[in-house]
C-alpha cells in the first residue's frame, strides 16, 4: 500500500460506530471521507458527536477545517458517495437484507478495484455478498468498543474473498492507525473470537451469579483484580506457558489437569432465549441495582484510563 | 482489627507463593514472621529468594535487618512455629491428606484464638478441616499469579467458617496491604470463581485455535488487544450495562439476544482426560512453538509493567 496516496473512504452510516471510524481515517493526512447515511440531520450530528472522537485520537483536527478543505464530504445518494472510492466502509443497521441490498448496489456505483468492508458484530461476508455480481472484494473489519481507542480489529474473510484484500486490510490500518491490532479470523464461526470469549465469561459469570456463589460487584471486582489485568499484559497462553515452568504449557495442563476437567465439566450452561430464564430477570435485577447508568463525565474518564492502558501494552 | 498490635504470623511451606505471601505480610510494620518448611536448606532460600519480593512491595526492608531483629524467625518444628500465632496460612503440597494432617496437628499446638488460611486453587476448606475438632477457624485465601503483586485474593469459606473470620481476612488484607483485593466466593465450587472463568476461556480459544479459526499468536494479541484492557478498566457486568445504554443490561441481553444464544449454543467442549486427546497435542505443539520459556529478566519487565497498569487502576 502507497503511504502517501490520496485515498477516497467512503463511509455508509454515521452512527457512534461510523464516527468513531471516521477519527481513526482521518489520523491519514491524505484521506478523504464520503459520508452517506440516510437521517436528514446529518452534517449537525457529525459537527456534533466527531470532535469527541478527534480529541482522543487526532487532537489538531478541527472539524470546520475538514469540512471547508474538503477532506469530509456529505453525499446527498449513495451513488456519489461511493463513485471515486478507494474504500467503503458500512456500519448500517444490522440486518442481513439490509447488507445484501447495500453491497448489491454499491457494486454497481462503486471503482472496479475498491475495497469492500463491513464493520458488523454478527454477520458474515458471505451472507451479505449473496446478491454481488463478485463475492471476492468483500470482507468483515469488526472493531471493538470504543473504536477509535480499542485496538483490535477482527478481519474476518468470506470463503471467496480474495488473499489481496486481506494483506490490503492489514497493510491499510499498519500505516494509518499504529495504535491498532488487526487480527486474522480464518473462518467465520458466529460471535467471531472476540465475542466468543466474552460471551463464554458472561454465561460462566451469570451462572455464578445466579448459583449465589459471587455477586455482581464482586465478580466485575475479581476480573478487575486478576484476569483483566493478566490478560492486558500477557495472552492467555502465553500466561499458561510461562505459569507451567520448566514443562511450559504442557507441563501446566499436566499439573491442572484434574482441576481443569472438574471446572470445564462443571461449566453453566444458560438458556438465554428460554421465554421463563428465571436466572436472566434475576441478573438484570442485581446488574441495574449495581450500576447506574455512566454519566459522559464517568465515560471520559474510563475511556481515558483505558488509554493511558493501552500506552502501557506496547503489545505489537 | 487493631492496626497497630504485632501479629505473629507462622507461614507454612515457603516456595514460591510462601515467599511472595512473606512479602505481602512484612509490609505491615508490626508482623513478626515464623517460618516452618521441611526443606533443609530453608534460610538459604529465603535469603535467595526473598529480597526480590520484597523490592516489588516494601523496598526498603532488608532481609538482613529483618532476620537479625527477630521480624522473621525460622522454626524447626510446626509445634514451635505455631505456639504464638494470630495467623497460620499453609501453602504446602496441593494435597488433600497432607492438608488434612497438617490442620490436625497445627489446632493441638496453637493458640486457641488463631485464624487458619489455606493458599490452596482447588482443595476447599471443608475437605482441609475434615478431621479437626473445630472446622470453624478454617478458611481458603487464594492468591493469583504473582501474588505479592496482583490484587485479588479468593476468600473461600466452608460452609462450617464462622463469619467472624471472614471479617478478620477481609479486614486484615485492607489494612495491611492496601493493593490487594479480597473477594467473597460464597461457595466451595470447584476452581473457585476466577480459575473457572479463566478455565473457560482456555477452554473456547483452544477449541477455536483447534479447529483454525485462529493461531496461538493471533488469540492471545486479541485479547491483549480487547478483553484485556476492557476487563482490566470495567467489569463484565459494569461494560454491558454500558453498552446497553438507555436500555442497560437488559437492553444489552435484549439487542444480542440472537447472537449470545448462537454464540453459548456452539461453544466448543473438549476433554482434557480423554486419553487420545489430540487436540491437546496439537495446542501443546503449537503453543510451545510460539513461546519459548520466558527469561528472568523477560518476567520482571512483565511484572514491572503488570504493576505500572494496576498503578492506573484504582478499582477500590
Amino acid at each position: 500500500m502507497e503511504p502517501n496516496k490520496t485515498r477516497h473512504i467512503a463511509l455508509i452510516g454515521l452512527g457512534t460506530i461510523g464516527m468513531s471510524m471516521a477519527a481513526v481515517h482521518l489520523q491519514d493526512p491524505h484521506s478523504i471521507l464520503d459520508f452517506f447515511d440516510v437521517r436528514p440531520d446529518l452534517q449537525q450530528q457529525v459537527l456534533a458527536q466527531l470532535p469527541s472522537f478527534l480529541k482522543a485520537v487526532a487532537p489538531d483536527l478541527s472539524i470546520e477545517t475538514l469540512i471547508s478543505s474538503g477532506r469530509i464530504n456529505f453525499h446527498p445518494t449513495l451513488e456519489s458517495a461511493v463513485a471515486s472510492a478507494t474504500i467503503i466502509q458500512e456500519q448500517g443497521p444490522e440486518n442481513a437484507a439490509f447488507k445484501k441490498s447495500l453491497w448489491a448496489q454499491v457494486e454497481k456505483f462503486a471503482p472496479n478495484d475498491a475495497h469492500f468492508w463491513s464493520s458488523t458484530s454478527g454477520i458474515p461476508a458471505s451472507v451479505q455478498s449473496a446478491d454481488m455480481g463478485d463475492n471476492s472484494r468483500l470482507l468483515v473489519v469488526h472493531p471493538f468498543n470504543p473504536p477509535h481507542i480499542m485496538p483490535l480489529l477482527e478481519i474476518v474473510p468470506s470463503p471467496n474473498t480474495k488473499s489481496e484484500e486481506i494483506d490490503f486490510v492489514m497493510n491499510y490500518f499498519h500505516t494509518v492507525s499504529p495504535r491498532h491490532r488487526p487480527v486474522l479470523i480464518k473462518k467465520e464461526v458466529s460471535g467471531f473470537v472476540g465475542n466468543r470469549i466474552a460471551f463464554a465469561v458472561l454465561r460462566e459469570a451469570s451462572y455464578l451469579v445466579d448459583q449465589g456463589v459471587i455477586s455482581v460487584q464482586d465478580l466485575d471486582k475479581l476480573m478487575m483484580a486478576s484476569l483483566g489485568p493478566r490478560w492486558a499484559i500477557n495472552g492467555v497462553f502465553e500466561s499458561y506457558n510461562a505459569g507451567g515452568g520448566d514443562g511450559a504449557f504442557g507441563g501446566f495442563l499436566d499439573k491442572l489437569e484434574g482441576t481443569i476437567s472438574d471446572v470445564w465439566s462443571g461449566l453453566g450452561t444458560l438458556d438465554i432465549k428460554e421465554s421463563d430464564a428465571a436466572w436472566r430477570d434475576k441478573l438484570v435485577a442485581e446488574v441495574e441495582s449495581t450500576y447506574s447508568r455512566p454519566t459522559p463525565a464517568q465515560s471520559s474518564a474510563k475511556a481515558a484510563k483505558l488509554q493511558e492502558l493501552l500506552r502501557l501494552q506496547d503489545t505489537r
